[in-house]
Formats: C-alpha cells, structure tokens, sequence
C-alpha cells in the first residue's frame, strides 16, 4: 500500500503544509487527470503499450481568460517544453488553464486547451485576442508508446471537467509513464502555510517528476539512493521536471518568478544534478490581483515584505522537495513498452533505512 | 503588378545581395508554403473564410534530427509564440525544420511537425530522444477564420514536400491573412553576401510579419505610412513578427543568439514599436558546425573575428528590414472574412514619394 | 552656433514633447555634469590631455535610499558597464543616483557614489542595508588621456551639488570625450508627453552616445551620414551608448524593462547595427509608486492599460532618437589625445539636406 | 584545530577530488588573499574595527587580457554585484582576474583592478580596448566596520602579487568577516576529477560564502543546523555567496554558462533557500580554448558529450556543496564590531551528530 512521504512520518522542512498537503490548498486550484494504460509487451507505435495521459490545473474556477493572473515562469534547463511560457515571461499574466503530458503529445494537447478556451469564449479570435495554452511536458518513453500520441482531445475535456480538489498522486494522468531517480514517479504535490502574521498565505506545489539518476535520490537529506543500491534502465532516463507553484499571496509577476527560481534548490536536494537533457521548468502564479481581458486589475494590490517573501521562498523549496519524493512514494512499480520496467520505491525498506538516520 | 523592393529601385543599406535576395541564396535552405484561400462575406467560425497557410523552411536537404544545426533564439517582445524556443536557448542547436502559421494552428502544426520527424526517424522515442519542434505564428483573425484551424496535418506535409529554393513573397502560406504597418503584409524575405576577404558568407532572412500601425511605416527611412495618409482597420492590428535567419557562416549558438537580437534594429527602421501584444521573436541558425545526434561536431570549428561578427550584424538590420518591405510591397489587397479589408500598398503612389525624397 | 534637433526645425516623430524636451521635465528628475578639459598634444599617460567628466542623475529630490524607485534594466549588447544592474533586474529597485562617465573611471566613480550615500544615510552599513551604486560607462579613449581616470571623488560630489533642472547637452559631463556616427557626441536628452486622457505622463530620456559608424547616421530617416560623405578616424570607434529613462507614469518594474526594451528600436532608426564591442544598456525608471527602506510601498499603485503602455514605448523610442541626435547637433568638434580630432556635424550643410529631403 | 570536510571523514558526492581539493587543482589558477584584521569593540566608521580583505583568482599565470578564456556567469538572485559580468554574458570571455571583497569596497577594488591591467598592458586604452574588471562582493558589516572601506589599492596588488596554488579556507581573503547559515565562514574550495575515459579532466570551486539561517545548514544531508539548536545574531545575515568554477575542460561559454547555472543545486543541498537580499551569483571559466586580444582562437575546439558535460554538473554541484562547507568547517569563532560574535562551528559536536547519522 502506498503512502505519501507526511503518512510515512517523513516531515520535510519546518514549515505547516495546508489542509491536504496540495496544490490545491490555494483556493481555487483544482487538477483533473486522464490516464491512459492500455496494453503490454513489446512496442508498436501507434499501438501501444500505452503509459501516458493528461493533467490539467485550473487555476480558478471561473473564466481564466476573464480574470488573467499573475504568473512568472524559470527556466533552469530548457531542453524541455513549455508553450506559452514566452508570453508569460513577457506579460506576467496566465489566461489559460495548465495542461502536462508527454512530449510528443503537446500539439494535440495544444490544441485541446484551445478548442476549450474557444468554447468558453465565443469572441476569442473573432473581436477579442487569440490565446496561447500552457502545456509542458516531460518524456514517457521508457514505459509508453510515445510515437502513438495516445492522449486526444476528449481525454483533455475529460480532465478539465473532472478536475477537483482533491489531488491524486503517482502514475496518473501526465505522470502515468514517468520515472525519477530511478524509480516509478509521476505526480506529487504538497503545500506550506506562511505564518498568520506574515499573511497566513498558502503556497501549493504540483510536479510532473521523470528525472535524475537512480543512485541519487535523496530523503530529507538521506541518500536513499546509494543506500538502496538500486540499479535499473530507467536510470538512464535524464529526463525533466515540470513545476507548477500557485499561491494567493498577493505577488507580482516579478516576485513570481522569483518563487518559480527557488525549484532548484529543491531538485538539488533531492538529487538532481539537472542533467544535459532534463527539461527542468517551473511556473508560478497567484490567484489574487487578477487582470481583466482588457488590462485591467480586478482588485488593489498589497505590499509584500521580504521577510513575507523569504517564508514564500522556504515554502517553495520544501513543498516543491516534498512534491517530488510524494510522486515516488505513491507510485507502484510499472510495466511498459517493452517489458521495461520502473520499479516503485520499496517502502518498507526505505523506511528502516530512513528510521536508521532517525528521519522518520 | 507586384514588384520586390529591389525591382522599385530602392535599395536598402549599403550591402550586396545574394543571388536571390533571400533566404534560400544560403545553400541547403529551401521553403515551402500552403496557401489556404476560400470563402467570402460573414465570419462563420468553423467554416470560414479562409485566409491562412502554414510556411516550412528546411534549413537544410539532409535530415534535420540527424545533422543538427547551430541556433539562437531572441526575444524582442515575447507576446507570441515559438515552441521549441526553450530548447533552442539551452542548447544552442536547431533539430527539426522551422513552421509558421497562425496563432490557434500551432498546436495541429506542432502535431504535423512531429508525424514528419517520426517518420522519417523511427528511432525517435524509441532507442532515439524525443523531438520539440519549433513552431512560430501569427495572429491573422482580422482577415481569417482564425477559430476554425484551417492548417491540417496534409497542408504541412505537403509544405515540406514542394519546399523548395524559389522563395514566394507576400500573402503565402502563413503570410496569407497577415497585415503589416497599415498594409496587406505576409511573407518577405532577402538577403546579403559578406565581404570576400572577411569569407564571403551569406546570411538570408525570412520574416512573417503582421505588426504595426499605418502611420508608422518608413521605407529606407521615408514616413511613407504618414505621407500615404492611410488609415484603415487594419492599423489596430498590433501584431507580431516571427523572424528566421539563416547563415553559412560558421557561428556558435552564442553568436547566433547575438545576431537574432539584431532584428530589433531592423524593426525600428521599418517603424515598429513592438507593441505591448506583437510577439517579436528571432530565430538565427548556421548551416555549417553541423552537429550529430548523438552530440559530437561533424566538422572543425573555425574563428569568426569582430569585424566579421559586425557584417554580419549589419546584414542581419539590411536584409530584415528589406525581408519586411518585400512582404508589404509583394502583397496584394485582400478581402476577408466579415470583408474586412486589408489593403494593399499603393506602390505607384509609393514610389512617386521615394522618388520626390531622391530614394528610388 | 549650435543647436538642438527641434530648434533645427527637425521633428522626431509625432508625440509632443515636455515643456523642456528633457529628461528633468519628469517631476524631480535633475542632472548634474563635471567637465574635465585640459592639456592638449600628444597623450602622456596620467597626466592628459584630459577630455572627460561625470553626469549623475538624480532620480528625485529626496533621500533615493529611503524612497527607491521601481526601475528596469535591459542590455541590447552587453560588452559595457552599468554597476547595479544584477540588483535592479532582481529587486526591480533603484536606490542610489544613476552615474556616467568614462570606462576605467567606473571605479572610482562608484566609490565616490558611496561616499554620497554613506553620508545622505549614516545608517547604511551599520544598521542598515548597504548598497550597490548605478554606474555605467563609454570609452572616451579616442580623445581622453583614459589611462588617467581623471575623474575624482570631488567630481563627483559637485555633479551631485551642481544637479538641476537645466539639462546641458553635448561635450559634458561624462560625454565630454564621446562620439558617435561619426561626429562627436555626448549628452543628449529629450521628452514626450503622453496623451492627457492616457494620464497625460512625461517620459524623459537621457543618453551618453558613443557608438556607430560614420556613414550610418540617419536623421529622421535621412542618411545623413552617407551624404555628408565624412570619413574620419573616430568612426572607428564602435563604443556604447548608455541610456536613462525616467518617467512619472506608474509603473511596474516588469514594465519599466519593457519599456527600456524599447531603446533598440531607436538605436537601428539612428543607424547602429549595435556592434560586437558595444555596450548598448538601458536602465528606467518610475518617479512615482516609491518603496521604503524596508520594502514597503508609499503608495497605491495603479493600473496602466495596454494603450498607454503602447504610447510609453512610442515615447520611448522617439525620445531615445531624439536625445541621440541632440547629443551629435550640440557637440561641437574636439581635438583631444595625440591631436585625435571628433568633428562637430557640419549643421549647416546637414540641414541643407535635410530641407532637401523635406524633413526639416 | 579547524579541519576541512575531507579531513573530518565527511565525504560530499561520489565523485573523486583533485590532488589538493580546491580550485587550483586546474593547471594555472592561482589564488591570493589580503587579510585585514584590526581593532575591537564599538564600531566608529572609518577607524574599525576592521574584519575583512581581498581575494584574487588568478585564471591563469600569462596575461589574461592577452589569453582571455571562455567564460559563463549565473545569476540565481541578484541582489549582489559581480561588475564585468554584462560583458561576461555577452562574448564569454574573461580578460581579467576575478577580485572578491566587501560590498561597499568594489569601486577601490575595481580601481586597483584596473591599475593592475594596465601596468600589465601599456596599449590599453591607447592603441588596445579598455577593460572592465569582474569584482564581486558580500556583505561582511556584521563584523566589519564596512563603511571604512578597508581595502585599498595596495592590498589588491599584493593579493595578485603572492597569489600561489595553495589556496588557505576560512577567515582570510574577502571572506575574513563574512558569516553562512549561522556560522563563521568566509573562503572554501573543493574540486572534482571527471573520469578519464571522458577526459579526465579538473573542475574546481572557490567559494566566498556569506548567506543563509543557522537552522538550516546541512551537511551531507544531515540537518545540523537544526540539531545544534544554534541561535544567534549573524543568523539574521541573509547574505549573499559568490562562486567562482574553473576547468580545464574545453568548453564553450554557453556550456560554461550552463555550469555555473548547476550552483543552485549545491545552494539548496547545503540549506540556502537564496533569500531576497542575497546575491547568488557565479562565474565559470576554462582554462583552454583561449581568445587573442584580437578575438582570434589560440588552439582549436574539441567536441564535449552529453556524458562528459553530465560530469562536469555533477561536478561542479558536488565541489560547491564541499567548498561551502569547508569555508565553514575552516573558520574560527571571531568578534568584530560592537562585540558582535560569529561563532566557529563546534567541529566535535558536529562530528558527533554525524557520526550518529553514519555520515562520518
């Protein structure tokens, strides 16, 4: 039976995470996924074996193209996809919905977010400006068919009308097929709460985890990996790592992206070295100070202090640490394309090496 | 009839041409457009009409995956799209050919860019890495059904397959509903040779371009967008620019990077103000310093001086801003949908002006 | 006699501009120089001839430490100097005056910087937070003794003393020893209004022009520089141009780099191709929207529309053209080191042209 | 007795050391500190007491300006200095030493710099291109009488003059009043030897470390921080940390760029979580693969693979980890200014923890 790191009695940083110990947390956040397993043995493309899938996050629930939000992306290595993230850079604002998947399925997907955005809003493209989707994605195919392009438009729907509150974790949606440090991963999110008197603010991470080699995981500092003396294929994979931090801590664009520049700190803690190939992206937004479609700001801003800017900065570090080892805690071990195999983090064991180092 | 800036005798900086004047006179690149024309009167989205296209440029005759190429992106204003961009910055090399088209086309654009690499690499996510193709757009939806997605999988397909060195000017392929300065726009492109002695390269620009107000735009530094005294819908178009460079010179992607942002010289000499929504995007490749799949260089590296990086610069402002009056002074007027008009420039009248001004 | 562009008769663009044409006509925005003239022959290291100086701009009349202002910062090419920069694209804060001057002086010209600050601030260093001073540079080594570093703390201090509301132009302060296109240059500044039902906003720009080549220069889209048929040594120099952006407009410092963005745009309609030695930085900032010591903000920020952020980098673009080529009309010709020889533009035979070409 | 990490029985990575474990294990790279330690108790501005110094690396033992070197600069926060770095970004080329000092010293230092170059070569500034000397800096006012500016023109010149291979940690150099994560700090070094088969070549680190809360230093993993309950002033330094990598592996400037950005990860595994007053900057170079003054290569380029370039971030986040600490590990408790006390890190009791943690 999986469990998430906090259920392990693993506590990453100091700080309290909200309610769940999700991105949805932030009031608002909600995160649909559509997965896609289907099939086994060996690889025929366009066929199968299918390991993959779609994860949405809605940022609010009313007309994101209506009430835009601030938002900041980082790059801290770009071999990877983001759409949309140029415009984001530029005007500090998010107008669509999120979408992750696999990567050679980031047009269909693209094209999914836009036939939704086009449906909610008649007058996109006719006298109101056309938009460009968020989708990012990271690299399945150690376990998935990814020539197939298995993820359509219905699956993209589907995931936007299901999405909720509560947020699954490990081989779903987006994450189905996905590896890190050398065992089954995929999705993982977690939360901080800032101190009542700095704001009382919630910052919310989810992750899209395929990275880092397998002899360099690290728990809260314990190197599981070596520990564990793991050796596997899909160590090979030097993957990537898709972030997406929300907040309704009142921030400007520029104080986002500063949040979304503190992942890294968190991907070195868990072992990255943020290899050649690795997609290692992360984008930030705030649910308050939305933007109307023509510009405008939909409510005051409010001043942010360093010290409250500091918490936001410790609360993206752990949440987004704890993000990472939730997507391997709560992933099974998975069969592919192939036979090849990801195997889940032996818990158990993890957890008498853990309880070794007096961290659990 | 249509005439290229050269063939109405003006001429644009100080240096040469290549055969062509444009981006083709760089060996290996070829072009490619579909042109997608139909309907008339009220915008029916979905059905039309139609003014759209999808452009392909093949920076070279080999396969793209395998004989990688030198690149560098620049951001002027990033309210716009060029997927694959990300990568290209980190690693400073091109592996898919380059496709424009409109804004809400770029996800099934994307998706056709991939059937063609999958294709012709069977490998690629299969023993192979992955693909992120570099995508571009513009927005035509003042002239087009933009909501309709008109671009399908055969149109680019079909783009690559008649790309050729004859490059088409003016309302092509994704040029077709483009409007540039007050005037009908699209496709322009040009080029220039480097001094012998300084290794007698060639460097070639393609641009779409679809920004601007019509007051704004100066031919070789003529107000003839005052003087011509237009004033028509179109001029609220704020638009973008997608600008492809290619050169045989044998550059690093850092020097690439640096050329791609000499296009912001060029945009001001033509009258942009890089308008708060113009995606102002660049795109510089070599064709030459190949490099394999697997990451190893297929030929020596050669030293480039400062002055030949300087002639470089300046061919990249000629032929830019050249590319950029091609587009307008190839392009006829054209009726689209709603029958918003987007007129073509008067070049009788255009050129009784540069003449008065002694600059034709 | 010399003469600033507009009193020429020559108009740049189609904003009007503040009461002075000034980057001061920005509410308690003041300038102050030091010109260092002395010696003349041939150059003894150290000892002259001495043609430089130091401009300092006072961003407001109070305390810049206690009340910081939002700013921005963009580098076009970055083969120059401005100490800060890494702080005002990270905190989006300017919180010391902005100081020019020559290249190796930039030393002690920020030192001198200190001393001001230390003093205006006795907490600074103890209790407070220490500082990074704004200094940026162009090599006057073509006519100055640079080795020298001729510019000294005092020189600083009485810049400072000295600042005001009468912006002079030309050979002084940190331009004294600058050319530019071929003709000697130096401070050059001019401003533009935005229209009242935008909020009626000035937006002032200041610049120390060093760069380009002597045919290049272009006035109002005139090439000049090619019909005057100049040919001297100093357009060998291809030298930098730093440029200071003020305005009252209220905005953010995401907002403020894009309109600093804008200066390229100008630099290509005055005919630089932004060579490989030059260090094209542009920094501005925002009179208004002031933050404390301690980050908080003194005052209620405001919303800026698409359309008034569209004329800001109109009047961005037309104030940078403007200041450029009032900083080439103002100078009058220099001899310097070795009899080196920067000749003032011949403003009679320029203007014939430009009545020529109906521009003037 | 202060011991280094390695002495201690910690061992930081997998990776094995150079011959001395520090930066100067690169063929070439030498180091010199100037250590200004005077006076006790009340701070009077200008008269002491004096805690703090100056630090040299010298890239290589022939003239930098004639041999320049590839060179990459990362900024994780910006609120630092590191002046040349705009150049730096723009050719990556390093054509002067590095220099480290105290923040309100730069401009002194930047000036002897600047001496330095010029005794060094006669042309600059005559018939050669002026220089802009690369300093950085942290702030060391806790301990420090920082507004006196201590360091003077002749400390630098003597820090160049008896820079050696021998490279001493702790509280000397630019790091004698600088404190980390709670601790006394300063100076630390570490380096990394990548496997033969993939060139075997030298990584290394220098440090000036000077950021981050007393409860959160981690070393290899283990929370010390944390479980030595420490609690004192320095803790509310919330510093900066310059890093300074050199290799002798051929790399380009955007790959070395690429190394420099690996620094974050080392940051966040070592407990920083880059807060908003700090100054998280670093600079890479390669010691082969040097440019003339003229910009003409001085040996042909070789080709790195994916592999190699995978080392080299491992690398370098493994040697920054080890340099940290060892500034820490090296440095003894010291009072400066109004009695303000910095504590040396109790070495046993930290041993004893990780001991019990088996990390030692």
């Amino acid at each position: 039976m999986r469990r998430r790191v906090r259920e392990c009695g693993i506590r990453i940083g100091v700080m309290d995470s909200g309610e769940q110990d999700a991105i949805s947390d932030v009031p608002g956040v909600s995160v649909g996924h559509m997965t896609l397993i289907q099939g086994a043995g060996r690889l025929v493309p366009g066929h199968g074996p299918v390991r993959t899938g779609v994860t949405v996050i809605l940022p609010h629930d009313k007309n994101v193209y209506e009430e835009k939000l601030k938002a900041g992306v980082h790059v801290q290595n770009g071999a990877g996809e983001l759409t949309g993230a140029l415009q984001v850079m530029e005007w500090g604002l998010l107008e669509t919905p999120i979408a992750l998947t696999n990567t050679l399925n980031v047009g269909l997907v693209h094209d999914a977010i836009v036939d939704y955005m086009l449906e909610q809003n008649p007058d996109i493209g006719d006298q109101a400006e056309v938009i460009l989707p968020v989708v990012g994605e990271c690299d399945d195919s150690y376990l998935n068919d990814i020539r197939g392009r298995h993820v359509k438009r219905e699956h993209v729907l589907e995931a936007i009308r299901i999405a909720g509150r509560r947020v699954i974790e490990g081989s779903v949606g987006a994450g189905t097929g996905m590896s890190a440090l050398g065992f089954k991963a995929g999705i993982g999110t977690a939360s901080r709460k800032i101190a009542d008197d700095l704001g009382g603010h919630i910052l919310g991470v989810l992750v899209l985890a395929n990275f880092g080699d397998s002899r360099d995981l690290c728990v809260d500092g314990v190197p599981l990996g070596r520990d564990l003396q793991t050796d596997n294929d899909s160590s090979s994979n030097d993957g990537s790592i898709i972030t997406v931090i929300a907040t309704n801590a009142p921030l400007t664009s520029s104080q986002l992206h500063r949040i979304a520049a503190r992942v890294p700190l968190a991907l070195g803690r868990a072992g990255s070295i943020c290899s050649n190939s690795s997609g290692d992206i992360s984008i930030a937004f705030s649910t308050v100070g939305k933007v109307s479609a023509s510009g405008a700001s939909l409510s005051m801003s409010e001043s942010v202090s360093a010290e409250m800017l500091n918490q936001l900065f410790r609360a993206t570090v752990e949440a987004t640490e704890e993000a990472i080892l939730n997507s391997i805690f709560t992933s099974e071990t998975m069969k592919g394309r192939d036979d090849n195999v990801s195997p889940g983090l032996p818990i158990d064991e993890a957890l008498r090496i853990m309880i070794k180092h007096e961290r659990a």
